[in-house]
């Protein structure tokens, strides 16, 4: 029993999410399919990346995690599978393995996907997803060695993730991700914060001190707290934060070293 | 092999689904999960609780329903797993098993989880979902005794389910749920209709008279039949009730036993 | 271990979906089910007919498609199962199996079901995708026969799928699906085009030349291509094409033979 994960851009109001599970499961019977989301922006990179580094965690040693957000699918753009740590990578090589790769603790194994055989017998120029990756992760759960499928690489393409600048008395980072609740998350992480009190500011506003849970503030009240991934959020108590602020991914985010 | 069934209000945009997933498959790989959905409204315990009491008994004996709609999370709120009947129940002690309760037909079993070995090592004050609720449900779907989990309660929070009032020569109701057809389902169901003809009412339509099915009437029909869960609903053939009639959850409806 | 997908317009939002797999695990705990899709437009036969041709030959030999989007559900229409080729269908005799079924190299096998022991005990007038179509579902993936399930019968309903006509120098076709990312795909195949240079014609719009991938072009190109499914697209390189050309199902599309 092996898992492998899905994320993508393809929306679920096709056939392009379903088709992959029938092709993994027809080489991989006994696969674990999970869907981690098939709702990231169209092409959006980035998201994507940041999400798996965010999921890959919590997943059992060996699970596969499959990725196809991709804009450059059959351009020269190199096709590859990866063994970070106790947790795979398959996917297009633009990228997504980024955060993944930050976190492995032990040195990547990444292949350039060039084994055919490994392959759908027939493989359409514009969509890899169903024709190279999911047989090469069906493949994978079936215990084929990494080695087997391509040559190593040791350069793959790593996103340029913005990091936290610090400014007089405090930090400035950026929104990196907004939630359906319009939770704001922000680059900046528990080591940025001190531990007396201190201000965020962000779209306009300013909120003085953090609270641990949304319940440490009223309805309507906007809070700043430490989300899941241990990234400072800026929330709206029952509420868009999103929407109170107009905010967007990007926007600044200062953290003050004073009340 | 055990059925775990997922409630949530995550949307299905985020890691948040697909990581429940990989923390209760670490604990219990051979469970079977079964999304039931993620697109609660955010906050809405009242239409996941009703959801939940629909559902659950199409599902086999030890099925365990793990629901997170969850505003409290991280505040004095109590965490509860329960068995109602032949189902069994996990979440936030917020009035999500309300109707599983009223549909039990044996003495509850409920218990307020107090046993952190049950849980994942860490526990974010805002995501109980992924770090207490999916790793009990687990240890549940593993044969752990309930009893094992946390120690007995028997207060558990209950929902006020608004229920028809009568009214001269008949019935007077609401609309509890709209499906995304813009079917209208309210809460008169079977026992409140009489054999003979009768009248429904609701946002200024008279509707005469009740059908079988959606094929009675015709295209653009307003029509009132009892749904799948036996509720009095008022559909359009072929379109949206809700739309015509500018329809909202908690809007009256009345039941009129004359033609 | 058999498969069973699922393929329906009930959306996300509510337990339809989820109350599916409860039944049919209830019947046959070891089928895996997949979810092709749940956002089929409202009653849009044609969409889920379509979709279900491109993915079916993606599926193992054995595999059950059911797919329930049955406007006429509880009249007179028939309720039906059928072998086609390699692949099962069960769902309502509406046309949903019409590509399927032009696509399968062997003559169909198909029943009316009628054999309420292998329903729910008892059947809403509005849900046979829960009470009759998931059941008999699930006797299939236990290897009941499909003789055992109804009388056969042999002129299921089929729908009329638009075919390209011939015209002065090419063809003429249409758009028949309009995908997440705003892709054109038309019914126009490989085999209406030729090894020289072509125009495409489409809502005002002339393509010279067609691509083999997205890549071929430059960012906001209109570019005529192949899809996963061998269909004539048209495609804005990381954009949409039905906005750029405020296009719908149905547009006319035509493909010339001069450059």
């Amino acid at each position: 029993m092996q898992i492998i994960t899905l994320t993508t851009d393809f929306g679920i109001g096709d056939y392009d999410t379903g088709v992959l599970h029938g092709v993994i499961l027809g080489i991989a019977p006994d696969a674990r399919l999970v869907d981690l989301t098939h709702a990231i922006p169209a092409h959006d990179i980035r998201t994507a990346a940041i999400l798996l580094g965010r999921a890959a965690p919590y997943f059992p040693p060996g699970t596969i995690h499959m990725a196809v957000v991709d804009p450059g699918v059959g351009t020269s753009r190199r096709a590859i599978a990866a063994r970070l740590g106790e947790q795979y990578f398959v996917g297009p090589d633009n990228g997504l393995l980024t955060l993944m790769l930050n976190q492995a603790e032990l040195p990547p194994e990444i292949v350039q996907l060039n084994r055919p055989d490994f392959w759908l017998a027939e493989v359409s120029p514009i969509f890899h997803g169903r024709d190279i990756f999911s047989p090469v992760a069906a493949h994978l759960a079936r215990r084929v060695k990494l080695a087997e499928l391509g040559r190593p690489i040791h350069d793959p393409v790593l996103l340029d993730i913005p990091r936290p600048q610090p400014i007089h008395q405090g930090w400035r980072g950026e929104v990196v991700q907004i939630d359906a609740f319009g939770n704001l998350a922000t680059n900046l992480e528990k080591q940025h914060a001190r531990a007396g009190s201190q201000t965020v500011r962000v779209g306009g506003a300013e909120i003085h001190g953090l609270v641990l849970t949304f319940g440490d503030g009223k309805p309507g009240d906007l809070v700043a707290l430490f989300d899941s991934s241990d990234r400072l959020s800026v929330c709206e108590v029952n509420g868009s934060a999103a929407h109170r602020l107009n905010a967007r991914t990007g926007d600044p985010v200062e953290l003050i070293y004073y009340p």
